[in-house]
């Protein structure tokens, strides 16, 4: 970085997304030279970024042209091909998280390959490709099966749950139509579903949050409690150390999110993201050190910061979209009902069920910050009009 | 704001320093639409902002056309004009604060004319053109007298301590070359410095922060305590009143900061400012909405957010530049070396003695908050290198 003379290292990032905005948002506090690849004008960080560049935040051309103006690229989302992060990386970009560990958060074949081989728990799973494989899978865990897309789900895309060999061929014959590569998980018979983010810099340095519960609701996360009331302190720990333990493993630079379930006897990985998460966006008003502070610090190389909380909980609702786009009037009656809550807007157009913000608030009674959030996003997609 | 059938309403600010640069990240979170009027695009604001005009920010034909784009105009910095600010008015611009409130803190004239009409408590004062009325004032109040230009003063400029009549001659004469008005006031024998922020909405609705102590040295700010250790009830309820009072009697839209002397008997009002000020800063990880997210919701007539503290203390310390600009490198030894500690950058060219960031420390003991505070700061200007 020095190298280059500048007062301060550039970060680039990669998406003009929600995660991008509120990057930049912690990067006017550090004082970073930050940027980002946008696709449109409109995307929810290029409307508030101070250097947008325009451009295919997934193909080559662009991010290497991106790249020659960043000592440092990293993520907004997973969708940069594998082919085009190894020829950024051979062409001498500082790429964070690097490819060898984005590999795990984009293909959940190789994620659950690589969990096993490090002893991490995980749901039974196995590669299929045809009917009888899934038939025998289901033989030992029972059904319904969950079938998933090796690459490219979210939010509930990409997994489709089975409950018999019919609903498991038609699976398969869409996944074999448009090349999909499939994994069969059991169902997981879970208490409740928990997160946990761990922050890891090149220099080695790993800042871990505390363990949260996440409340999701058709495939969508809908509220995260931090930390998730009434946890053991073993299961905490074991989240927290496995987390650890991937980031390590997997060479992670910035924030890494595991998703867990939590069961009778324990924690076992659900997904992984390595860029900040839905799960985290409680920390910007929750903790010491946002997750996206923290993202900027990490993949800059500077010293962590303290992921301490603030508050004893808090509560994050997300805000999505309703059949009502007029959110503003809406807005006004949440802030003058609860002067604590704290709302974050992404700038994004209003479309039924899409993800346009989220509330946080903060306080003792987890209880009541839960109903207080919720209501908050309920009101502000219109359900209470 | 309706009337344009924008989803959310744009607010302009005038001028691209550090405040707007606070006020920007603020508003990244409430989802306004806001631009900055800045001079040059190195500017503080200018570089973080997604939507910049560069112009004359205190010049009528710039300001007129940055009004357009805007649904409310308000400030960083109290040096647009007042005949400027009464065309703007007067050509239908949502200016706030507006002309007749922003001229009790452009000219301490009006001020103490005012706050005396108002019974608000000041230090003894008189308008000065000529050595005899120093003098005569001198009698009542005796040596040393504070002089100081009713219009222009900020950090220590524009404020003369005269000893003798010998000093304050000099400053009349050097003021009637430069045909600056100037006002005597006695030196007030202060036990420490205070101040206290307010913010108004048109609404009429008032949200106030504790009262802060803050240190000043070479006329400069350098630190703020929040709140005041040790500040009597009484005391504080007074400060919190009496700019509770100023703000409704001059009718002030957004943040009102008061600075006050505190003496053996109560508290006097130093100066005013109608923006977010230095002494507001602790408020952004210190409250529950920081002084910029508060001026942004008063100017845009929304609900107020808490002013409440999210922790015991929370220490401010002014980054001042020293003589030597690579602060990027000590800048990582200060995050290594507490965690806890967030610096604020502004992204300026290190100067001597110019502020170019602060550190916020909170926690529960104020004196090791303060060390803190200090530590990180004088290391930041490369005091301890």
């Amino acid at each position: 970085m020095s190298e280059r003379h500048r007062p301060v290292p550039s970060v680039g990032m990669v998406g003009g997304g929600q995660l991008a905005r509120m990057t930049h948002q912690a990067g006017i506090a550090l004082g970073t030279d930050f940027r980002v690849l946008a696709g449109s004008p409109t995307d929810s960080a290029a409307l508030v970024c101070g250097d947008v560049r325009l451009g295919d935040d997934r193909g080559l051309a662009d991010l290497l042209d991106f790249a020659k103006s960043c000592d440092v690229v990293t993520f907004d989302h997973e969708h940069v091909p594998e082919p085009v992060l190894r020829e950024l990386e051979d062409g001498g970009t500082v790429v964070r998280p690097g490819r060898s560990a984005l590999q795990h958060a984009q293909d959940k074949l190789r994620m659950r390959t690589r969990a096993a081989e490090l002893g991490v728990p995980c749901p039974r799973w196995r590669a299929v490709t045809a009917i009888d494989q899934v038939e025998a899978f289901a033989a030992e865990t029972g059904w319904p099966v969950v079938l998933k897309a090796a690459r490219g789900g979210y939010d509930g895309k990409g997994v489709w749950v089975a409950d018999d060999r019919a609903q498991a061929l038609e699976v398969l014959e869409r996944a074999e139509q448009n090349g999909v590569r499939l994994l069969a998980e059991e169902k997981v018979a879970f208490r409740r579903e928990l997160a946990v983010q761990v922050a890891r810099s090149p220099y080695g340095q790993l800042a871990v949050y505390p363990v949260v519960e996440t409340v999701q609701r058709d495939g969508i996360c809908r509220e995260v409690i931090a930390p998730a009331p009434g946890l053991d302190d073993d299961k905490a720990t074991a989240a927290q150390e496995l987390a650890i333990d991937l980031a390590h493993a997997l060479d992670v630079v910035g924030v890494l999110a595991v998703e867990l379930f939590e069961t009778e006897d324990g924690v076992v990985v659900n997904e992984l993201a390595m860029r900040p998460h839905n799960s985290g966006h409680w920390s910007m008003d929750g903790a010491r050190t946002s997750q996206f502070e923290q993202h900027l610090r990490a993949v800059l190389d500077l010293p962590l910061g303290s992921p301490r909380t603030t508050a004893p909980y808090t509560v994050m609702a997300n805000v999505l979209g309703g059949d009502d786009p007029r959110v503003y009037g809406r807005y006004i009656h949440v802030m003058a009902k609860d002067p604590e809550a704290k709302v974050h807007f992404y700038g994004k157009e209003v479309r039924p069920g899409r993800k346009i913000g989220h509330v946080n608030v903060a306080g003792d009674d987890w209880v009541d910050l839960l109903e207080r959030a919720r209501d908050a996003a309920s009101y502000l997609r219109g359900d209470q009009d």
